[in-house]
């Protein structure tokens, strides 16, 4: 499995994915899960994805060939929603091509957030289905997550605001990933996040973090002594003591 | 969904369950998922259901009505060890008999957690799965979930081990509780809590917990505020910056 998220907020986008793949529990393996397509000043766009590895490789490789040649890519396409339509095409156009006539019971599905912005728009962001139809985000839901998304929920529903700052934000994103790790395999370090603010349209340098990197042992360490903190504080009801 | 989770510590077994029951999200219902099989002084044992409602329903009514009769039931039974397997064929004949001869894409399948303790044996506690097959808890993994456990699991992780006090662990599963139910529509109030302590033998009585419970509601409360304050705490690192 795979845990990516992407919030869409009032001060701009943040990125988090993380980088374990596995089939099975025997065959893990380390991949990227977040690709940048970008024209400093004009286009800044970010797709995560997860599921089948071979079909968001080939999905992402297509999408990267075909910004070299003629016809719509997501180099020259003029607004984010047409960049989740041609991810979602593209992702179809895999499945179909990996599938063929072959009834089989591997799924070739994945899912992708696309998020970014393009000149002339505000920043946007998509989720796209594994049948290649999409949702976008909005102020009242700011946030996607796929792949492994449940053990990370909670903390994302308690946090994240359409208004939440960027750091918060991304504060929030790194104990979210912090408490998947923990509770599901499946999901490892390294991670990569990435902010990208408003109207910005600079250069986009995801940050990437490792098992070594000091400042999230520190935020690990502090939030699990902040919640024992707070679990100490709380009052015990009077039928506690009936048992 | 459901959401059901049983703890066996030092002191004694802890279990929380929901009452939400849906078929899609306009079929919605309470039951409860708690059901209880004692003879005070003698045995207390407790079961937590997840899964098809119907079967779960069969199961217990059968549970119920051998007791009242000859032959081996939950009531006669001399170890936890008889109680989960008795439980796991009972899952068995249940889904035999309805699934029938037809093929169905209809999930028959169950899941049911078996805790308590009988006269000459330690608390213990058995998760039993669809198959009818089951596992014990042991010191290492103290606690079982069923259901949507995936949202509550992070904070079980954190804090829970074979050492922690009842009470902390009631809390904790309250705080489990409450996480789910926060992010996910199919798991509601009210729920059921229950605290067994060892070689007590007491007559077990569930405590109810709804809506209006003025304690659930401060521990909610408590949790959120304490939660945003630990993490208004946390420090930004220098890589905040550079976005």
């Amino acid at each position: 499995m795979t845990y990516c998220a992407a919030l869409n907020l009032k001060d701009g986008l943040v990125f988090a994915s993380d980088s374990r793949t596995n089939a099975g529990v025997d065959h893990i393996a380390t991949f990227r899960k977040m690709h940048l397509f970008q024209q400093p000043g004009e286009r800044a766009i970010v797709l995560l994805n997860s599921g089948n590895l071979a079909t968001t490789q080939s999905v992402v490789s297509l999408l990267r060939a075909r910004t070299l040649h003629d016809g719509e890519h997501l180099l020259n396409i003029s607004s984010l929603y047409d960049a989740a339509r041609l991810v979602g095409e593209t992702v179809r156009e895999v499945v179909d091509r990996d599938t063929g006539q072959q009834a089989s019971n591997i799924d070739f599905g994945c899912s992708f957030l696309v998020g970014g912005q393009i000149r002339g728009e505000q920043p946007r962001l998509f989720n796209v289905y594994p049948q290649g139809n999409f949702i976008e985000s909005s102020t009242d839901t700011p946030f996607f997550q796929i792949g492994e998304s449940k053990y990370g929920k909670p903390i994302l529903d308690r946090v994240i605001r359409y208004e939440t700052d960027m750091n918060e934000a991304l504060k929030c994103l790194l104990i979210s990933f912090d408490s998947t790790i923990r509770s599901n395999l499946s999901v490892g370090l390294p991670m990569e996040t990435l902010r990208y603010r408003i109207d910005s349209f600079a250069e986009l340098r995801p940050h990437r973090i490792d098992e070594g990197d000091e400042y999230f042992q520190q935020l690990r360490g502090r939030w699990a002594s902040g919640l024992r903190q707070v679990f100490a504080s709380l009052p015990d009801p009077e039928w506690f003591d009936e048992a």
